[in-house]
């Protein structure tokens, strides 16, 4: 295995199983009974490479093709059960384990669009879809308005990491240093983000309202 | 036809039937116009298919190919809005028809996985997402978080079928003895929950809350 | 180019600039940061397609395709924000804009299950899902109930328009003559139901909350 792809691999599993833990804790929250903590957890977790492989006719999906994988999810999803409060209390381990993830799934998404032949523009969608969707799917699910609309800087930074390593590649870099490369420009970003309160600007209109 | 086979399909349509009548009893308790009636009650009976067919690649949806359930599923819904009073004071006949769609729906998504040359697990879960994806799709369209997430006896009644149907399968028992004895088991399982008001147990986590 | 493709491309250019625009304001109105608006925006004005073509697994997707679309979705959904006050007051032209949208996506999504091989049933569904799912799915994402349920005369227009569609080819009619036919039927039914408020009869059914 070629190393970008090994360290990708690994980063993939770590980040699937912080965001089932995460999605875990979320469903605890709406006290949903145990199914619904492991399917809130599957649907986060993997929910976004689903979108964009069925968006790009991309089969079979990751899970299907792997089906181990449905059992790490819900098997992290479950111990988080018994580990709430260490979870909890783990905010900023965890916050920095969702950035690795969303750069992560967006390098991998990007290289799927590739594969598929698809415009490069279309391999940066297809890399912000694989790390937004899920979470999209499990705010949905949780009757909430996704999180992702709400001004913090984090699609943004999927599609910077996205644009940086389709530059990268243009450039002719080799890919394995692109790979670690764009990760660390975006979850430096992420993090930078998360520190220093960045945020998207917002349109807030409530003229509909005052009436 | 073979027997097990007719079995299954006059099961699907009694239970597509009176998913469609109970979707549609929800419907009107958010005052949908008519048109919502039906959208509900074929996103309810047919989504739940519809969405293992785009998840495991298989092509066409059971509905486009016999558009006829569209009119059946719709005849329903309309058919529920002069007797809802008696649809709704028919609450265990009811129960206990969508139990039957819940287990039904269950074994012939798991044929479709097999069908597909699908993992087992992932057969189960094909089985599962039939018999409970249509009743999650209802609940985001009504704007509820799904009930099936709620502490009842639902999903986990689907996978045990599946399961059951897959060890059988193992055995090398005779199909259509197969289906009817783990419908049989499914049923029985599902119906003794609703008597028992059995449980899933619940993650409840509300530290957030507290604070 | 035919002369009643070009005027379906163009009428689809028009009517999914003008969706883009009011799912902006939809998403101002929820104060959703700029990446909220514009995903919004490609949501309720792509969504519709790619729901249909994912159903009918027609590949690639409108806008995976053409991705300049989601340039232009994206441009008109920013050029919104600052022109909101504008937009909103231009309610009328952008309802007849709507309307438009409706009845030419209804005809672009018939020909599409036309050229799928799908039964007439099929493309008339078809023709409905593009016109309609778009606003579905911006209405879940805002966590409303879907709109379209809710009385107006709306999906029905799309299925009138697609039925007259169907009924034209049937008799032989030239079909450019039918696409523009069709277009102008439904828009004047949408537009009579604007004026006249007609609505769908609703199933209201409260017995549940009398209890």
């Amino acid at each position: 295995m070629r190393e970008d792809i090994a360290v990708l691999t690994i980063a993939f599993y770590i980040a699937i199983t912080a965001e089932a833990m995460t999605a875990a804790l979320a469903a605890g929250r709406r006290k949903m009974d145990w199914f619904g903590v492991c399917l809130l957890a599957c649907v986060t977790a993997l929910g976004g490479g689903t979108i964009r492989d069925i968006l790009l006719d991309h089969y079979p999906l990751v899970w299907v093709e792997n089906p181990y994988l449905l059992l790490l999810v819900c098997g992290a999803a479950m111990l988080t059960i018994p580990l709430a409060r260490l979870v909890d209390r783990l905010k900023w381990p965890f916050l920095l384990l969702d950035a690795l993830g969303l750069v992560v799934f967006t390098v991998i998404g990007c290289n799927i669009g590739i594969e598929a032949g698809a415009h490069p523009m279309i391999s940066i969608v297809a890399g912000m879809i694989t790390g937004i969707a899920g979470g999209i799917l499990r705010d949905v699910l949780c009757n909430d308005i996704p999180l992702v609309f709400q001004g913090e800087l984090y699609a943004t930074v999927s599609i910077i990491t996205g644009a940086v390593y389709f530059l990268g590649l243009g450039w002719g870099l080799p890919v394995d240093l692109l790979v670690i490369g764009s990760i660390a420009i975006g979850f430096t970003l992420r993090v930078l983000a998360l520190v220093f309160k960045w945020e998207m600007p917002r349109f807030v209109y409530d003229r509909e309202m005052r009436k």
